[in-house]
């Protein structure tokens, strides 16, 4: 069986450290590939640190990867040897269920249900995610990533690309909408490059104005701080649709009264915590408050080929195996600019 | 000028008496009316009770009005003397802003709003709302009440009728669609009508098995008592659309999760306080949480044609004046079966 090289941890400290992890042989309709890049998504973090629940230790995690494929099974069909290829959030479902069969695999109600990237594999045995040299993965879940986008920032288009390109689309950016991204993180930055592409009328609102001038690089038409009295009020009644990434537990009232009549809040940011509402923000207005979850390979493979159309790219900080550790440290504290891509070649 | 006989109370402890209240007479485009029936609304009480916000007394509530039109203006068509008419929660709005111009008159956005019914008129001046025996409304305001709808029933069509309807109607309840109703009060007992008339598979979400046989003689097709164990557990990712109508503050999560992938959660019974829901209840399955407010004129008229043809009409028990003091606490204690409507020939 093919081994690869990566980085583990061992405990919630997350101290990565060197590592050596099995993969199995590629099956007939399975692809082996070799990873280059990595991205570092907050939710690994979260992960890793067992935030959501206990993590089985020692970890390997990454869900953004990108790589060259290196041995196809005997029926993979569309993808061959030194093709470009991409796995995000999830790598397997019963394929038979009425999700998947409309496409949306993150929600497969089959036995055992969707099967996670560096989650239990069908018979519960612990696998290894993208901070490695080598993956395995079926077809049905392996993305083509074009030419046109940079090949180290495509990887976090596999998870904070469609996350938010799903919402985006659902929810109808598009020409004459105004658009509100809230945060302008890993998530954030790619959303409002995003929502610009699809015709919307971009807004960020952020804490401070420290980002401003990349909003606007971005895509950004406005650029509003909270920080600053007066922002909530100014922006009363505003937006069609606003997407928040923001992972911090937030007050949703206040961007509840942001919203035009019948418009939308997406919350892709996940917060630890219970939030609150009053429900009267809801129904002044015939408000919207919605829920997202990546978004099923079809529409991932959509939101790639749309980001080599539109020359979407995530902003990447490119770090070595021995940064993650430290990388971490800096997502939570907001310090990275955009998204932190970790080079495997380092490992 | 014209005026009417009337119940007012004179503070929040809601002892209701007999009064005096002076009409305008009504101008070219309005139409004077005798109110006949005027439905207790939750939110009469809400209001008289200063629950809400500080009320100005002596109040006359009543925004589920019908009645005999007596007098018509010079410019008024489609009303005459003898018709049947109806009043709702607005009473004016400007007519030029987007959302007037959409036919969503509750949003309006133009100088002063949506005129609301027995709330202040343009100079700020009290007005009386429909337990009286007459009424002057502007024709754009004024609703026909079909003939098919038993009269004294028609009165809480005007918000029980529409508050349902709408959301309803907006978020797909038809054939081939699960459909949950929470709670069989004066709301939930017209829903239950109204999704069943849209071709919905209809469910009652109650806390006892008290209502069952009405709840399936209004038309539902199931029936749970979340005071059962295991009730919650049993609808899990069950249903297309919940409308809970409930007013008491409850828990949104348990609710959330038997809604389907992608499937809506609207809130008609807005309670008093904030409600709390963790977000990852609505990012697992894509769901939504929705506000819904009345509706706008035309299609409370939609609505009030649809009941006609279906066959739906709230199940009412006709009061007197010097009954509005108990029934208000009645409303509060659910002991109402299913709507109060007051009959002003005894004032």
């Amino acid at each position: 069986m093919p081994t690869a090289k990566a980085y583990a941890c061992d405990d919630e400290k997350t101290h990565f450290h060197p590592a050596t992890v099995t993969l199995r042989d590629p099956g007939p309709t399975e692809i082996l590939f070799d990873i280059k890049y990595a991205g570092i998504c907050h939710s690994d973090i979260h992960n890793a640190r067992s935030e959501w629940r206990p993590a089985s230790y020692p970890i390997v995690p990454g869900h953004e990867i990108a790589g060259i494929v290196t041995k196809v099974g005997s029926q993979v069909r569309g993808f061959a040897v030194g093709d470009k290829v991409g796995v995000g959030c999830m790598v397997g479902s019963c394929g038979q269920c009425e999700y998947c069969k409309a496409g949306t695999e993150q929600f497969c109600t089959g036995p055992g249900g969707t099967l996670w990237t560096y989650g239990p594999d069908r018979q519960g045995n612990p696998t290894a995610g993208g901070y490695a040299t080598a993956f395995t993965v079926d077809q049905s879940f392996a993305l083509h990533i074009p030419d046109a986008i940079p090949f180290q920032a495509s990887a976090p288009l596999m998870c904070a690309g469609i996350t938010t390109y799903s919402p985006l689309k659902r929810w109808g950016a598009g020409p004459g909408r105004q658009v509100a991204i809230v945060g302008l993180g890993g998530l954030g930055h790619v959303a409002v490059q995003i929502a610009a592409a699809m015709g919307a009328e971009v807004s960020v609102i952020s804490r401070t104005r420290a980002k401003e001038a990349d909003g606007r690089r971005l895509g950004a038409s406005h650029y509003y701080a909270l920080s600053e009295p007066g922002t909530a009020g100014e922006l009363a009644a505003r937006f069609d649709l606003i997407v928040t990434t923001v992972s911090a537990d937030s007050q949703l009232d206040p961007l509840l009264a942001m919203l035009r009549v019948g418009g939308v809040l997406v919350d892709v940011g996940l917060p630890q915590h219970p939030s609150s509402l009053y429900m009267s923000s809801l129904t002044h207005g015939a408000r919207v408050l919605a829920g997202s979850l990546i978004g099923g390979i079809r529409e991932t493979q959509e939101m790639l080929d749309f980001c080599a159309e539109h020359q979407v790219a995530p902003i990447v900080e490119v770090i070595s195996g021995d940064e993650i550790t430290a990388a971490y440290d800096n997502v939570v504290a907001s310090r990275v600019r955009y998204r932190y891509v970790i080079d495997t070649s380092t490992f």
